[in-house]
């Protein structure tokens, strides 16, 4: 027997609830029926993310959502600046310059994240800034930023704020409309526990101020003005991934009954048992400033993070994530997002545990769930 | 009891087994696992798809896979020459014209198709034209035109040839290398059985040659130059929606061991059928040149297609189409693409003819059916 167990940080583990819903007979989308599932995501998406903004609906990857608000907010006058402390801060910065946007890519060391403060100089060396685009929960270093901190400065800046909340939204806490958040841009397969193919897009007032005034957008599929249009009446202006819309009704369901304040003490409660933990067995956290949502560890000396990641998936069937590109080999990560508890997040210690254990580090055997099963308890 | 019953051109009905393939637990994608089932539906594609070309799949709608092929290929120096004669065709126009594509938008009356010899006519006249765009299926009036005979025409010319396929792949004889089709765009919810989410683009190597020269292209999610390098290792980019993927293979299967003749054959049997009953019924062909995957009906005199769908849908469960923009109130389109065949036209057919004559109309009850009976039998 070998049980499967998913602890990427996305795509996460699915309610078994939500995977039988998608597989249920479905009619066509140009109808009530579908206009309903339309109109309960749209407004469950709004509870769990914490706004009155509208939110969008847009069949693809988080990426395809991102590229979607940035290209529209960004026409001729407009001026972007980039927060750029892992692979995905990166692909943003990138998307800009690849649609002749102004831009100014501003790097971050790996695993560190930028203040609120240094965010505040780079706007007062650059009047041209119009707009900030920071990752809240930066995955490729399992990094938080201080959004509601960034928030407070580009309101008082006077300049549009655009957050990649792919690995925060649903999983740690984010009130947007609190924080001066104007883009909140999201997957499906993270936090809000389903497959991949979907992405979202809270959009404030004054963005969409910025979207309309755009004239020289040229996207077509990604088109959030053809978008909102469409919304308006529940629908999409192209043809959507409806069996994953149906998916995303039960799966916020399953969330906002459980309910979005303890989702979260939950996450961060998975979170701090593995960082206990990784502390216990001699596997440091990398980042300065960890998220919840994820935990990279710095492996042991001598062990190569891709055999422990083998070992996992062979002995016990966890899927973990190693590191992207200059991080490749440093750093093993374990998600905390989607249908995943704490005694799931024991069971992943156990296992890696035993997968160390056996490749001869040297550790106390049972230090690792202890320190976990202790930053359970206080917590709960 | 109130069965369903999926009659319109997309989305299609899609077997019970691969919805279900669809509800099992899946694994991360960045994993052997999941290259299988890409390379497997990157194969089993250019099976159904009668083509050695290479296969893109993108996340995303039919439009989107369109609107990847169209910025993909066209940069400075490029000209576009698009036949519309339907909603789709003038969508390709429209993506082209937002992109600041040099392009003509060449207008056919709705309903009506382009001979090759009006094509050749086209290019002789500019020579400025680089590409063509065609709709080998028109969904929106059920129309198709002779692809092989445009295909030659621009392979005499030198032009490269785009053909949206989306309601043909997998429907109608399709034979895009001995026909000269350099792209052949198609997507997942019409004949290829699955629900809507996935795009197709298979391109030729000429295509690929235009496609890499292009060092202007804006599209990042939609860049084919990124998705052929993932491609060439069974990857994708951006995460995909790899539960479809799932799917379209399982979909691909049902496909392939029907044998792709038998297909078009079973497809083409309930085109007939619907085209001999509507005739039979006072309810006459629209199209001049009708496709096999979807039949446009007109309306008896004084019944509204509105009414006609609403008890179809009512009293059987039926789920049909009727016209969009111009053709809105004037005809009543059925599919014959998916999960369906002759007896399931049949079965659409005896509930039309019901239908009918509950609202009053005068025809022989029975002679519909009939009429396709005998047009079943013929073909087979």
């Amino acid at each position: 027997m070998k049980k499967f167990r998913l602890f990427t940080p996305g795509p996460c583990a699915v309610p078994e609830e939500v995977l039988l819903e998608m597989s249920r007979p479905f009619h066509h989308h140009r109808t009530d029926w579908f206009k309903g599932f339309m109109k309960a995501a749209a407004e469950k998406l709004q509870q769990v993310l914490c706004t009155r903004h509208e939110v969008i609906i847009v069949t693809g990857s988080g990426t395809a959502a991102a590229e979607a608000a940035i290209v529209g907010i960004h026409g001729p006058g407009s001026k972007l600046l980039t927060i750029e402390a892992g692979k995905f801060g990166q692909r943003w910065g990138e998307i800009a310059q690849q649609h002749g946007i102004s831009v100014t890519r501003h790097a971050v060391e790996w695993g560190d994240t930028i203040s609120p403060e240094q965010v505040a100089e780079l706007l007062r060396k650059d009047a041209a800034i119009t707009a900030v685009m920071v990752v809240h929960s930066e995955t490729s270093t399992a990094t938080k930023c201080d959004l509601q901190g960034i928030g407070k400065v580009c309101q008082q800046a006077g300049k549009l704020l655009l957050a990649d909340c792919i690995t925060s939204a649903g999983a740690m806490p984010l009130k947007p409309d609190e924080w001066g958040v104007d883009v909140v841009i999201t997957g499906s397969q993270k936090a809000l526990m389903l497959p991949p193919g979907l992405g979202f897009v809270a959009i404030s007032p004054r963005a969409w101020s910025a979207i309309e005034a755009n004239k020289s957008q040229r996207a077509y599929y990604l088109n959030l003005n053809k978008a909102r249009k469409s919304a308006a009446e529940n629908d999409t202006p192209f043809t959507p991934a409806h069996l994953l819309v149906r998916g995303l009704v039960k799966a916020l369901d399953v969330l906002l009954e459980e309910g979005l304040e303890k989702v979260w003490k939950r996450v961060a409660s998975m979170a701090a048992a593995t960082r206990a933990a990784g502390s216990a067995i001699g596997m440091p956290v990398f980042s300065k400033s960890p998220s919840d949502s994820v935990t990279a560890l710095k492996p042991p000396a001598g062990i190569a993070v891709k055999d422990i990641r083998t070992d996992l998936e062979e002995r016990y069937g966890i899927e973990s994530a190693g590191g992207q590109d200059q991080l490749k080999g440093k750093i093993l990560r374990l998600g905390h997002m989607g249908y995943v508890d704490e005694m799931d997040t024991i069971l992943a210690i156990g296992a890696l545990e035993q997968v160390l254990y056996k490749r001869g580090h040297k550790f106390e055997l049972g230090a690792g769930v202890t320190a976990a099963q202790k930053s359970i308890a206080e917590r709960s």
